[in-house]
C-alpha cells in the first residue's frame, strides 16, 4: 500500500470533524489528501478556516461538484445529518468507499430514522449496504463496506461501556441508565447561545432529557448485541470543556456478580482491541484527548447489586474523525492502528 | 432584632466555606461578626487569607481558645469533619447556638458515623441534640434546636430532588440513582493532586463510585421521609468549575404518572419554600451561583416509564455556607430570607 | 430619599450590561425598577432572557416606546453605541436624568467621535452637556449633570492605573504603555465566531492592536489630567473567563522615583475614595470579581527605571453597571456607597 | 540512522516536561527510550504516574544511578534548576550527549546564574561548553555541542519576538517591553496555591514584576544579537489554561520603518526555520498548541511609532520539550523536524 496512496477527499471542512480527519490523514502514511470541499470558502486556502493548519495544508478549498472529477478511493463525508444522503446516492457508484460521519445511515431502517431524525431520508436503499462502523464490533464487515455509517459520539462511548455485558445477555431489561457528558465541540462549530463561552464557560446542564436521538441508535446496537430489545435512558450534559464524553453507566443484572467476574467479562471481550483500555484506575476524559482511545472502567456495587461502568473518549476523534480513519485502514486492508497511534495529549 | 445584633464567630477561617460564611454575615443586617478564628494564621488580618476581603474585613484571626472568653449567640464551625465533634462537646453549655458545618453530626448515630467515616466519634450524645439543618424538610426543628448539623452539599441538592416523592412514598424501592456533579470547591482549599489545575482543567472524572460517605446520609433523610429504608447508587464526578452542583436523579415510580402529575407534586411540596425554585426549563450550575437557590427540574419519561430530576446548588451557599445561614435565621425568629437575597452572579 | 424610591427604567435588556444593572438596582434600597425595554422581547418576562432572575424579577419587558409615558427619575442607556445617541437626543427634556452606557458622549467631540467610530453622530449637542462618569475624577460635575457618559470598561481599569502620576505630570510624553486583558463578557452577549467557546476556551490573543477606539477615549482623560496631550500605546488581550479586566502599565518618569514615593503619590491620590483599593500584593481579577472595587498596585523598577502599574476591575461592574449606579447616587444625593458594597465572590 | 535507533534515558519523569519528553520520543522513529528515571516512584510503571501512557509505555521507572550503567546517546535532564548541575558534571564523560532543561546553564557565566538564581552554582566549567539550544539562532553550534542548555519557555518566545530587530541592530536601546501571559504548566506539577484550581480559574494576575529571573536570559540572548548590552522590562502573568505563552512585545526603532519594511525583516529572518510561523492574522496560543511552532504577528504602529510583536509558542513544546527533541535531531545529524510534525491540536 505504501506504493500508491489512498486518494482522499474530504467533504464539508468547515467543522471541527472536517478538520480533525484532514490532521490525522495529513500525517497517515498511506493517504493523499486530494481534495478538501466546502461551498462557502470556494478558493480558500484550508488553513484560512483552520489556522493551525497554516503552513501544512494551505490547499485551497473546492466545491464538492469537484468530487465527481477525479479518480478517488476514499470520500469522507464531514457534513450534517440531511445533507449526506444526498451525496451518498450521488457518488455510490464512482468507485470510491464513502465513509459518512453524520447519522444518516447509523441506524437500521427509514422509518426509524424518520421517527427520531423528524426528517424524510431521500435515499433508504443505503441502510441495505451501510454498514455501522464500529470496529469492536464489526470489523469484519467492515472490511468489505463500500458505504460506512461512522458512529455517534455518544453511542460510541455507550455501546464500548456496555457491550461485554450484552453480548453475554446479563443485563437486566430496561434497567440501564446512561448519564453522559460531552465538551462542547459536540456541539458543532456554529455560533449560537448555546455555543457562547458565558453560557458554557462554569457552567453545566443537561439537554434532550428523555429523548435524545441517540437513544435510538444505542437501544439498536446493544440490541442487537444481547438479541432482544432494549428501551433504555440516556441522558446527555454539556462539560465546559473543549473536547472529551464521559459516560456513567449503571445496570442491573441477571446473574450472581463479583468485581472479578465482571473484570474478567470486560477483558476477554476487549483482549484483541487495541484502542479499548481496560483501565485499573478510574479514568478521566483528559486520559485520552487527542487519542483514538476509549477507556473502561467496570465496577461491581455489591451494596446496590448493581454495575456501573465509566467509559470515556475524545469525541471529536474515537467520537468521530479516528473511529472514520480506523474504518477507512479496515475497508482498505491496512494495519488498523496506522495513523491513530497518538498518545493523548495531556495536559 | 436590628437593636442588639447577633454575636457570631467563625471557628476556621482558612477554607472556602468560613470565607463565604464571613461574605454573607458581613452584608447581613442582624449580625455582628466578632471573631474569625485560624489556629495557623493568629494575627493575621482576615484579609490576607481571603483578598478579597482587603479594605472590607481585615480583623486579626484569633485561636479557637478565644471563644470561650466572650458572650456570643452563634458559633459557626467551618472544620473538617473529625475535628469540629470536639468543639461541640467543649461549647455546648457556652450559652451559643452552634451551627456545624462538617459531617460530624449529619447521621443518626455513632454507629452508623463510624462505619462510614472510618473514624471513631468522640462526642455521640452529640446525635440525640443535633437537628439535621434543612430547612425544606425541619424547619420547626431547626427554630428550637441548639446544635443544628448543617447537610452536606450534595446531599442538600440529592434531597431536595427527590424530597416531593420519597414523601408520598412513590418511589420504587432501590430504584434511585443520583449521579452527582460538583465544582472544585467541593474538594476544599488544601492543595493536593487533585486540586491542582491540570488535573482539572479540561477534564472530568467520577470518585468516590459505590462508597462515597455522602450516599448514607441522602439515604438516611430519603428513607426517613418515606418511613422505609433505602438503597441508593450515588456516583460523584468533578466538574472543571469552582462552584456548583447539579444531580441527575432517576428513579422508578409506584403508581401511574404523567408530566402533569409530577409537576404538580413538586408545586406543592415546595409551595412555601422561598429558595427553591421549581423551573419552567432544564436549570445550569450558573442559574445559582453565588445565590442561595436549589433550582429543580422534574420530567416524565413515558417511554420508559421512568422519573428523572435535575436539582442544581451552589455547593458553597445553599450547600454550605448560606444553608447555614438559613438555619440562623430560624434559629434566632429572624425573618427566614435576611441577608440570603441576592440574586446568582450571571454569567 | 427612603420614602420616595427613584423610578428607574432600564433601556436595552438583553445584553450583559442590562442584566447586571437590574440585579443590582433589585437589591438597592432607593431605587424602583419601573420597567425595563427590549424590542426584540416585548411581553416576555425579563427572567425569560436571564434565568438567574427566575422568581426574583420577572416583570414583562416593554418597548423602548413606552419610557416616554411614564415620569422618570432615571434612565440608564444599555445599548450599542451609535443607538444610544437617538435615544438620548429624545428624552432629553423628559425631567429623568440619563446614564448612557454606550460609547456614544465619551469623547470630547463629534469630530474624534466619528473619527474613531467611523460613524456619523446624530446629536452633538450632548458632548456639550455630557459628563465623563468616573467618579474618581469627576464627583462633583457628577453630581450636578443631567447626562452621564458612563466610561468604558478598559479606559476605566486604564485612566485609574495612571490617574494619580498623569495628574501630577509625572509620566514621560509617550512612553506609556497599557497592555489590557479582558474577560469575554466585554465582546457582549451577541453569538459568533468571537464569543464561541471553543475559540476562547484554552486560548488567548490580542485584537485591535494599533487602533482600538478606548486608545482615545483614554488619551483624552489622561491629556486632561496632565494639561498635555498624549499618544499611548493601548494593547487589548481576550482572556479565557467571564469577568474581569487586568491593565499592566508602564511607564517613564519625569522625576527622580523610588517605591515608596510611588507608594504615597497614589495613596493620598485614592485616599478618599472608597473603591479604589491601593493593594499591598499583586492583585488578580478574581479578587474583585462581582464587586465594585478597583484594585491598584505601582511598582518602581530601579533596574529599568521604569513605573509598572496593575489595576483589575470586574469589566461589568465597575467597568459598567456599577460605576452607572455609581454615578446614580452621586447625582440623586445618595450614599455615595449604596447598593455598591458587595465583597467579591471568591472563588 | 533507522538501523541503528539512538538510545534515550529521560532523568525525572514525574514533572510535564518529562511526560511530553516521552511522547514526542515514544514516536520519534529513530530513537529509542531506554530509561526513564525517577527517585520518589522506583519500580512503578511510567504510566502510574502519566496515566495517558497506559498501554503504551508502562516500562518501570528507574532510579538516576541506573544511568551510569548502560551505553547511551543522549540523556536528557528534566529536572529543576540547581538539580541538573550536579547529574551533568557526573556524566560530562560519559558517552552521552546530555540535553539539559533545566536553568542550570543557559546564563553566561556562574557570577550571572548566582546573582539571579540566588544558588550555588556546583559546576561552572559547564558554562564553557554548554550551547544555547535555540535552533533558530544557533543551528551550527548545537550539531557539534555534547552539552545543550535548553532555552526556557519564556525566553523562547521572547527572543524570537524581537530578534529579527536586534540582529539588525534596529531597537532603540532599553526600550523594550515584553508583557508575557504563560498557561499554568509553566508553574510545574507540584501542588500549591499557586497551582490551585481555584486560584488559576477564572483569575489572570502577573507575578515576579521586575525580577523575573528569564528577563537576564533574554536580555543575555538579544544582547548578544545586537552586540550591544540591553535592559528590558519582562512581566510574566499567568493564564487560567493549560498551555501556551502569547507574549506581546513593544519597542521603539532606530530607523524609519513601514509595516511592509518590518514584515519583510522578519520574513528575510526566518525564511529558512521550519517552525517559525510569519502569521498574517494576529495568532492565538490554541495556534500552536500541541505543537512544536512559533507564530509570529508583527505591526508596526505609525501613529505611536512603536513596533508591537505578538509570538505564540506551546510552553511545554517549543518552550519545553519539542525544542529538546529538536536540539538532539541536529546533534545527531538527523533531519531536523524528525518527529516533529504535529499539526496543532485545536480545538
Amino acid at each position: 500500500m505504501n506504493i500508491q496512496k489512498l486518494k482522499v477527499a474530504i467533504v464539508g471542512a468547515s467543522g471541527f470533524t472536517g478538520s480533525e480527519l484532514a490532521r490525522l490523514l495529513l500525517s497517515h502514511e498511506d493517504v493523499s489528501i486530494e481534495m478538501i470541499t466546502s461551498e462557502t470558502h470556494v478558493g480558500k486556502p484550508f488553513s484560512d478556516l483552520h489556522p493551525q493548519f497554516f503552513n501544512r495544508l494551505d490547499i485551497p478549498l473546492v466545491s464538492a461538484e469537484e468530487v465527481g472529477s477525479q479518480q478517488l478511493d476514499v470520500i469522507f463525508l464531514a457534513l450534517p445529518h440531511g445533507v449526506s444522503m444526498d451525496f451518498v446516492a450521488e457518488w455510490k457508484n464512482s468507485g470510491a468507499k464513502i465513509i459518512d460521519l453524520s447519522g444518516d445511515f447509523r441506524l437500521s431502517s427509514k422509518e426509524v430514522y424518520e421517527e427520531w431524525y423528524n426528517k424524510k431520508h431521500s435515499y433508504p436503499e443505503g441502510f441495505e449496504t451501510a454498514v455501522y462502523g464500529l470496529p469492536e464490533l464489526f470489523a469484519e464487515k467492515i472490511k468489505g463496506a463500500s458505504l460506512v455509517a461512522n458512529p455517534g459520539c455518544y453511542p460510541t462511548a455507550s455501546i464500548l461501556s456496555m457491550a461485554p455485558l450484552f453480548a453475554k445477555q446479563l443485563v437486566e431489561k430496561n434497567s440501564l441508565v446512561l448519564d453522559a457528558k460531552s465538551g462542547l465541540t459536540g456541539a458543532g462549530i456554529k455560533a449560537s447561545a448555546t455555543t457562547h463561552f458565558s453560557n458554557v464557560n462554569e457552567n453545566f446542564k443537561a439537554y434532550g432529557i428523555a429523548g435524545h436521538r441517540h437513544t435510538i441508535e444505542i437501544e439498536e446496537q446493544l440490541g442487537a448485541l444481547s438479541g432482544d430489545q432494549t428501551a433504555l435512558q440516556f441522558t446527555p450534559h454539556l462539560l465546559p470543556v473543549d473536547r472529551g464524553i464521559l459516560v456513567t453507566a449503571y445496570a442491573k443484572v441477571t446473574q450472581d456478580m463479583n468485581q472479578e467476574k465482571l473484570t474478567n467479562i470486560y477483558r476477554d471481550f476487549y483482549e484483541d482491541k487495541p484502542f479499548v483500555r481496560l483501565r485499573n484506575q478510574v479514568p478521566g476524559i483528559k486520559d485520552v484527548r487527542g487519542s483514538h482511545f476509549c477507556d473502561v472502567f467496570p465496577v461491581w456495587d455489591e451494596r446496590t447489586q448493581r454495575v456501573i461502568v465509566i467509559s470515556v473518549i475524545d469525541n471529536l476523534l474515537k467520537g468521530a474523525a479516528s473511529q472514520a480513519v480506523h474504518n477507512m485502514n479496515l475497508m482498505f486492508g491496512l494495519n488498523e492502528s496506522q495513523g491513530l497511534n497518538q498518545v493523548p495529549l495531556k495536559p
